[in-house]
């Protein structure tokens, strides 16, 4: 007697489709059983009629800042665990990993570690998650005695460092550092690859020039910040031969730049959000909605505000080259992994819109970087990618589940609809079922707007995902050590020079 | 009660691996079911403990010549359908897809498929077959009137064509010609490319020189010649817009040629084969052994035309840069297929050695090219792939047997073990347990040689495949359109004029 | 006494340029002298003062097509040796290279040399003259034994080959051939570069679309028949190591594939055109001018077949991307020489506009390709690249002057003011004192109509070239080896062949 | 009445190649008049025989550390202007561009140029000198108001910044804020580039693994730290839209990044020098010379700290394909221009050789980097480069003097033979009359050993160059704007902010 039963969908992974006369028996939280044909009257407690729909593994969106300590000063980031996890779900993701991150004065990860345990478990969590950690002061006592205990004991198998703002920044030795330790251990590192000098003379030149409009910030973070930190990491990587991932790649020399080391074996990896794909800065403009609609401009008097909601960091691109360019490494296997970067802040704010509005004067350099995005990530990627024939289901489902379980360390339990696995399972309706705008009432974050406001969406998974999936509260997932990138690749420079120190 | 039950193995596909503890029941020559835990006792007629070794979907080997008419004048290919699909099964190919060649004077297809048809039923086969169409005379009758049928009645969704050999070569009106024709009807088109006059230039060179001993095939068929026929493939393929295959891919410069295409979302693929991974052009020296071992010389007295065993086209390259640059698109993503080009020949011939030792005098422009290798296909690629840790098992499974089946339109039935799926099913020893060199004595061909002689294999699929798989001879499988490279890619130059012409 | 004194200008060559107080003394046709200072008044029978202006050495222009026989059936070229090199005197160029052209049933070129000489005696010339030969039937006759003569007894050290046109193509293996031969005799191949199959298959899918109007041309010849084209030849020339020119080049992705081949040191160069730097497809349209300019429509009534002014080969591109690449070929160096591709015809003809429109129906396809353009040439590239700040000045002179010397075995007389050099020179009017449109009746050609019909221009050669510059008819030019790309560079394919045998 | 007349050589430039019969008029240190046939007898008071050896311009070595302060603490470079100028003279360079340089504390440029006007002038120069200017501390005050005044007082037009060594390296935004002034004033900047991370890392791992042998320095200094910097600081440029100078460029992949720059118009340029075309690190292994040449390893007992001697930064390279890249940009024309690095130190040192083996205790860590090379750096390329036939004489002409004088601003003065430039001249002997090997003997600098020492050259500056040139002492030259780099180049991004400011 299984507790669920689904049947009449079609399995998508990216092995195959199944035939929609299979079945999958679930029991606990596991995938126990699939069979041919249909299920038999008497085996389930409980039957979902998949109608002929695609079934496919739950998502995990692997970049996602929940109650994130100290955002910006004072501030936490806008969801909680509990209300991100929610939009999660109700976006068909299954598991998210938050970021637990330390600050320049903490000399020891393991109290924050624990304070992000206590935030997870205040009110619980709708879906599964986990932490990566980030590094701003990788002291020797952190690299050498706490990753370790931290991977062991948390199932902590990922770090994340910041090129960029003068809070977070490393320098190259740093980088380097970590790198030996994370290749070693066998842990994922995530750069936010930005070139912190260039940025910051761009914005002074702006800022001299009185030059501070929320779409001015496109032209503050240029590609060429973002490629060249890009190949700085990645030449970095190459001395010390360390896999690391490129966090929301958004330009076309960037991608362009991990393509090439990815076809010389190089174990650099890319990640882009939706964002990226669906979104120019003009968006930003004045006479935008501070949404990527091509709706007309008659709602938008007296907005000029708008386009703060969409500061992120690299920011929406001005050229379509770069979107087109995204999009080409969502389809070639560029992109590892796609994400939704959710870090939101509210747009009504005490302190004046987003902050960056005080006193009518306009300054986007005090706006918090960062969108929602994490409960309309995959429906948007069906929808653009899928249904607009760009990708097939198969990549979808690479994209937002397999690979990010392989590249994170849960490919034990996540990524597959396969016997065995966790019951993480999203059921879609079958084409033509569904068409509506996307407007943040329908939403399940508590933030009060959404970028993608006014998007057509062609697909959503079933009953906002609530209805199928693992009973109950979410729950902390361990990892262990991902498959990617940890291929042999030969001596790498300083192996030799240990070598050397042998013979 | 299934009539067959797998259990204790670790069931992998591209999308997951499974746990020990699942088992499969397979009911005639489908997979029924996946299920959790160790499988009771009574549910099977059969049952096999897969020990804890990996358990893989059937290779699919699509690109075997067998019995094939008039490979040489008044000759045909050295194995039969019965011998050579022995040779596939013992050597986990479950599945192989030969070629039924058009004359330059064939007016119809007709008769050829029915000829081999009759081939193929006379002594029965023991793994499924498919048939590509090989064309040399494209007339608007056999491409307008007889491929549609062809496709729809049997079931033969691929085209080869030869940019190279006087007998075969196409123009490149031709070439677009067809292309239109694959493009229309969702075909697979593959191309052999090598430039003939560049070929023979340096042949005629090598003659005036008196230089024809079996190595001289190396220089003659130069990598310049294979990377200008695939770019003119390529851009052929630009101009209608139509995907296309370059079979054995031999060389760096190719294979970088495909990349970029590849990066720029052409619908190039490639496929390449054993011999281009593990042997140089040096093992046709008459100091070689005609094999690639690295056994010691002294075997090698008086055997100065051994080389001729390893006779190909594209050849053995000289520099094991070519070699690595193979590697390299096996690991990056570049190579789509891994087959074997099985295309055998017996070395003692009546008329000399391979037909190239005549009166003493070697002449390699005399020897058929060709090697046979369908047997030993995929222990090669378990071994020197996977074991030495170059490939992971996914892609394993991926090259030799997932991406072949959604190449040519086996999409449906095979490429993955999964419930509904064919139950063409490999098992391989736990590692460490099977360890020997190949010899010719073990393999199950008809032909008096193995290129990999004296190869060390680390595995082999658990008694030659042949207590698993399906049951009784195989059968003739009817392909359907595939799923790879027919994605919507914006207006092809042709289809610009047709609206142009409407507008 | 020199006969002519030329003062007070700025001398400019690729090595410096010289200050205005220098002066230079001429004697006969050669320049005996260049000195500091203000020349002496009675040291020359005729002084000239430039007034400030430049001073740079004579225009070589090597692709020029007059009185050429046959160009289409009954025809030859619009311009004769006489009319022809007027035109060019007028636009500062002192020397030419026109074609003499082997027809299918031509079995020696010894009569066609003969007939040449004749037609360029008949009125005589206005400035210095060469002779490029034309292949389409290469013998071993003519490829062994006349090139050697031709080349030792006239100097003709150039050769140009046709890859598209059904009268004159030739294939890979007749342009190994040659390429062997120039290689060999140290001459210069010129390629004509466009795939003739891809070219045709568009152009009947245009007719079949009743799509025949003059700009349709541009489609029919799309860029990837260019670039196919060029890395072909490319390919072959790696094979046999031999220094080939790819003449007017006009898209992007042949300019790139040529710029790779140039990276990688191998001997490949480049000419473009100044059609290709200054006009689109956009300007053959039915609202275009049958010029390239952006004058406003009101003219265009009536005009529809106005656009088969522009017809030529490789076409006018659609896309700017390419012009812009053409553009920076020109800067960066991977053009080589800068050439009009002169070979005009008239736009009123007996059997209908430019043979094209006849009875009312337009038909690109009967259109003969080529434009005039032999005295716009300089003045053009004087002012979109000069005084545009495109190029200097000393860029100018490399490539309209220096390297054609080099190129063309020119560069003992030709390419330099430099003493002991012809004197070729022409005087450019000081900046700011010339800016006309160009109009036909200006130009000193026998057409009636120019491409370039209100093209802005900066600058003139002063009075037409004609007060300066030889005296009297220009005369026949034996030209040398050049010097360009016959560098050593080490062992090529075929001549390690030659060394394996020897050993 | 000429000072000095000059017949019967070839004179070179890049433009073209004098006959013989041509003869130049000197007066003072002006060429005053060139002209043809021989020279008459009475209108020179000296005169040279050329006897048929190629004349070319001076050579100009814009890389040539002397008398610098504090290269190390409390010690200034190896040679003298004095004894340095003698050394350049001797070997056929007329001008040296050295260096000023600002110390960390250094708050004024004025002191310092002021310092070395007073070394220079201390006992004189054999040649014209220059200087460019090193800063370490850019601030406001300097680069706002000092850098215009040395420009326009001293004519100092070039400024240089390390992107490595502790006490020298600037960091992005310095650099960033220096390319801003360099552009808008014109001047040249010049930039070692190495990331000072990466090299630090391996450096540290060596000592901790006791590896600090001469030969060490190479693994240390790897080329993954020259490309990543390279590729930075052209990133930066891109940014701010300013030419740069790589200097010393030593390896393929900086090389290939540089061409890649150049082929889309970035005003990139580079430089290289004699060791890095010449030699590999294997010359600095115990069983090494201390030079590059290929003698037998007789002479090298005792001698194991020998590779000190070639110590530099960037190092020899341990890959010939490095070498072989460097070689190539000097052909395909990456390379911009030619110089020494004459950086040079004693091999016996009161410390211990090369101050690094103290106590018998060797560590390159303490060895000054630098090479002595200014003398030898022209017949080394006339040998390797002209006479082995990888460049022409032109192309010598061009990388040795041509571009360097328009690189630095000495156009109007030097870099061609041509009347109304100096009169700095080389005078090599026919092919074939010299052939010597390299002897520290015979060279004029104060340095104790050379690091070309046994190797053969095959020409060299007639009578060391000392009976041509400019009669006495050298003099300083003050420059102008270089005309290399600073073309328009369309709208900058920080002006496209400018832009949008005003509008």
């Amino acid at each position: 007697m299984y507790d669920l039963v689904i049947y009449n969908g079609l399995i998508v992974t990216t092995s195959h489709i199944s035939p929609v006369d299979t079945w999958i028996g679930i029991t606990g939280d596991k995938i126990v059983t699939i069979q041919s044909g249909k299920p038999p009257k008497d085996v389930g407690k409980r039957y979902i009629d998949a109608k002929g729909g695609y079934i496919t593994p739950g998502g995990i969106d692997t970049h996602v800042h929940l109650q994130q300590l100290q955002v910006a000063p004072g501030e936490d980031t806008g969801d909680t665990f509990e209300s991100g996890t929610r939009s999660a779900t109700a976006g068909g993701t299954t598991t998210i990993i938050a970021f637990a991150n330390q600050q320049r004065h903490d000399e020891s990860l393991y109290p924050l570690v624990e304070e992000y345990h206590r935030r997870a478990a205040a009110n619980g969590t709708w879906c599964d998650y986990g932490f990566h950690m980030i590094l701003t002061n990788p002291t020797k006592k952190i690299l050498d005695e706490e990753l370790p205990v931290l991977f062991e004991k948390e199932g902590i198998s990922s770090i994340k460092v910041y090129m960029t703002y003068e809070a977070r920044r490393v320098g190259d030795r740093d980088m380097l550092e970590i790198m030996l330790r994370t290749r070693k251990l066998g842990m994922t590192l995530m750069i936010h690859a930005e070139n912190d000098d260039m940025v910051q003379l761009v914005i002074d030149h702006l800022k001299e020039n009185d030059l501070t409009e929320p779409h001015h910030h496109a032209i503050a973070r240029t590609p060429l910040a973002e490629v060249e930190a890009t190949n700085r990491a990645i030449c970095l990587s190459n001395l010390v031969s360390s896999p690391i991932l490129i966090v929301h790649v958004s330009s076309s020399a960037a991608m362009s730049r991990i393509r090439t080391a990815q076809n010389d074996l190089q174990p650099i990896f890319a990640e882009t959000c939706p964002q990226y794909l669906l979104m120019l800065a003009e968006a930003m403009q004045p006479s935008g909605h501070g949404c990527g609609c091509s709706h007309g401009t008659e709602k938008t008097e007296n907005k000029s505000f708008e386009g703060a909601k969409l500061i992120c960091s690299p920011p929406l691109r001005e050229s379509k080259d770069d979107l087109d360019a995204v999009w080409k490494g969502m389809i070639n296997g560029t992109v590892t992994t796609f994400s939704s970067d959710h870090c939101p802040s509210a747009f009504d704010h005490p302190m004046g819109k987003k902050k960056g509005l005080q006193g009518g004067k306009a300054d986007f350099t005090k706006v918090p970087n960062g969108l929602p995005g994490v409960e309309t990530r995959l429906p948007l990627l069906m929808t653009y990618g899928v249904e607009r024939q760009r990708i097939s289901v198969q990549r979808f489902v690479e994209v937002t589940s397999t690979q990010p379980a392989h590249l994170y360390g849960l490919q034990h339990r996540k990524g597959a609809i396969a016997v065995g696995m966790d019951a993480d399972i999203v059921i879609w309706y079958p084409p033509g079922e569904v068409k509506h705008d996307i407007t943040n009432d329908n939403l399940h974050h508590s933030i009060d707007y959404t970028p993608f406001e006014g998007f057509e969406v062609s697909n959503w998974p079933r009953d906002n995902g609530g209805l199928v999936g693992r009973a109950g509260l979410g729950t902390y997932v361990k990892r262990i050590k991902g498959t990617v990138g940890h291929e042999s690749r030969g001596e790498t420079h300083l192996e030799r020079i240990t070598r050397m120190a042998r013979a």
